[in-house]
């Protein structure tokens, strides 16, 4: 039987998922696929820390340039989680012609043109479904099953940390910090959890999903990122009385040859199905013009979901040695190339106000949004006034964010508005 | 630029889509792909018909054999969707090395295992992503995502038109014929639509997700199928009470190298996903031993999103005329390979009978439940009696369908049962 070598390049949390599951369902590949993958040689940085699973000693390197040079190995898995060491080995392996699969995120965010363009001067793929998404095939999908379509739109719950603090936070009603605790005790966010809620971690997955789209690798700078840091059990409370719910998404569309690219906290309208997508999972509507809307659900992280993903690529990775892939990793095709600027980017707005509770202040708010052309389509009162100050909760139609800038800017002016303006946008979908 | 030649057989709604869409998103196609495809020749029924899109007049042959001798043709797509004629081609063109596309799910169900074993002796694909789903790309998932994972469960819903009905039954009230004449007015349902509610269409689909999942072509006689045609608006509204909504699933499990495969209306928690997929839409929920539950949503028919997947397999036939593939579709591994008869196959119940409306008659029936060791978990008088009879809505526990046979049985003959019992089998999913 035709044997594959692995070199296995990091072994935390998923790598160690990897090398068991390999081990625990070999017998099921080695029907399914005719051919047997054995990992060769593992690169950890601390030859003696516990894995949680056993690994023979002679496996074990510190050395991860080692695996570069071992002919034995014909795949590189790359689950090193680092920023120079783990771009050194990627682009090592494609000059050797070695396969590569990777679950590096943030690297493909900030280098995926450089990697894929060594990828196609030495026609040598690049896989890495595991990157975004966990478990969910939604790589494969953009990649291979909406071929034929041109995406117009994806709409992305892609970092269950920050799922699951909103999920806190709606159900229990939770502060943030509250809800970040209950997270930190269940495991699903780090001690330093800045990149989950700041948005970060899902504005790596919108870049990949985006570029895998359109066709051009798109520059992190282009992307607008807003966290769910500054949420308030106030804005949970009120927009649900409003009928929606509030998720961090990350918002990939195109339109006249121009794409946008965002991840935002976003208001949805609660029979969304995204809308009931909670706790760690993440989903992704994706909508095609020939396909319609589709969506993707499943656990978006964790050992066992993301270690299904770099196996499904080892698979591919193999049957690539046997016989050549056209489509290697991510295919520049060059329809759209434009990112639009935040500024110029529409969206509907809920708008939440603090101001006095007299007569005239809605003229005066509404005097302001009338006078930037920003239209009002309901204006409410959450709840009952408190002392001389009201809760104002407004529904904007569509506006560009250059517009609603301007509007928190004069709004924020007013003396009848007593705290800054909360504004988060709204998302419907048509 | 490289050139495949694709052989149409079948311009019905689907066959008109994929040349279409072919011709409208050329360009995008051309760019991703790097070589172009072209329709060599249509082969229809009857020349005249309108498609519904402008096909030029030398491309269309009533010949549908002619596509076999064509050299220009690479890969034959199969839309014919008939028994014999749509078998014979397939068969044909593997013989003849072309690549073959189909979305003929009947045929498949029926023929697959002797297509298969075709399509590997020749080292042929055959590609039907078209045939389950429509655009969702649950083949590709459970062939290639899911490659790692032993399949636990799939809960399909995988009829639109079933769906549909049932929908309009819930929203609205309707009674079965009310809802089924709401579908054949929105075009969702045939003039003759026993397949889609009988649940046959179903269950040809549940076979193929079956076989595709354990790796032996899972023979028909052993798939139980049970459609809604029987289910009443009372069935509907008493279930909602309890908290529940009814689909048409398709449910494949395995457990000690046993699987099962069913197709009929059950209980489904109001809160799982997979009951608030409605309408027309389709939905998969897959559990694996690796990845954990995903879940797959889209437009399960129609032309546009039926097309996308065809396209999609076209690209696959391509990609292999390229470069030969280890995958021919559906690779035989076996793991499994017996199918648990219904008798043996366990669920929960719900159970509603019309009964007299007197004390001890709830006696009665706990009585010959509890003889067959069918455990009740509540019972229920959801509405008032009406006059001398009252219904009684009963959860059971965990039993084999041959237990519950004989209770249906049983109960039938009690005297103070007035009507046949109506038994809806539960999926509470663990």
């Amino acid at each position: 039987m035709q044997q594959f070598g692995i070199g296995l390049a990091g072994m935390g949390n998923v790598g160690a998922g990897v090398y068991k599951h390999l081990l625990r369902n070999r017998a099921l590949l080695r029907e399914r696929l005719g051919y047997e993958m054995n990992v060769q040689r593992i690169a950890v940085r601390d030859i003696t820390k516990p894995r949680g699973c056993d690994v023979p000693a002679e496996l074990l390197t510190t050395d991860w340039r080692s695996l570069l040079e071992d002919p034995s190995i014909h795949i590189i898995v790359e689950l090193m989680g680092c920023k120079e060491e783990s771009l050194a080995l990627i682009l090592g392996a494609i000059e050797r012609r070695k396969m590569v699969v990777t679950g590096n995120k943030a690297l493909l965010a900030e280098h995926g043109k450089e990697i894929f363009e060594a990828a196609l001067r030495h026609k040598v793929p690049v896989f890495f479904e595991a990157a975004v998404g966990g478990g969910i095939p939604i790589i494969k999908a953009l990649r291979e099953a909406f071929v034929a379509n041109h995406i117009q739109s994806i709409h992305g719950i892609v970092n269950g940390t920050s799922n699951f603090i909103l999920t806190m936070m709606t159900e229990n009603g939770l502060g943030f910090a509250d809800a970040l605790r209950q997270a930190q005790d269940a495991g699903y966010a780090e001690a330093d959890p800045s990149l989950d809620v700041n948005g970060g971690d899902a504005a790596h997955k919108a870049i990949i999903l985006a570029s895998l789209a359109y066709g051009f690798w798109v520059p992190p700078e282009k992307v607008f990122v807003e966290g769910i840091e500054h949420l308030t059990a106030n804005d949970i409370t009120f927009t649900r009385k409003l009928g929606y719910r509030i998720k961090l998404l990350a918002i990939i569309k195109a339109e006249a040859g121009e794409i946008e690219v965002r991840v935002h906290p976003t208001l949805i309208p609660e029979a969304h199905v995204l809308a009931s997508v909670n706790h760690v999972f993440n989903a992704m509507a994706v909508r095609g013009d020939i396909v319609g809307e589709s969506l993707f659900y499943g656990r978006g992280a964790g050992q066992d979901a993301t270690s299904s993903a770099v196996i499904s690529d080892l698979v591919e990775a193999a049957d690539a040695l046997e016989s050549p892939r056209r489509h290697l990793g991510f295919m520049p095709h060059g329809l759209y190339g434009t990112c639009k600027p935040i500024d110029q980017i529409c969206s509907e707005y809920y708008l939440r106000l603090t101001v006095e509770d007299r007569p005239g202040v809605i003229a005066e708010v509404a005097g302001i949004l009338g006078s930037l052309q920003i239209g009002i389509s309901s204006i409410l009162q959450p709840e009952a006034a408190e002392g001389d100050v009201a809760s104002l909760a407004l529904m904007l139609h569509t506006a560009s964010n250059a517009q609603i800038s301007t509007a928190l800017t004069r709004l924020s002016a007013l003396s009848c508005v007593k705290k800054p303006p909360r504004m988060i946008r709204v998302e419907h979908f048509s």
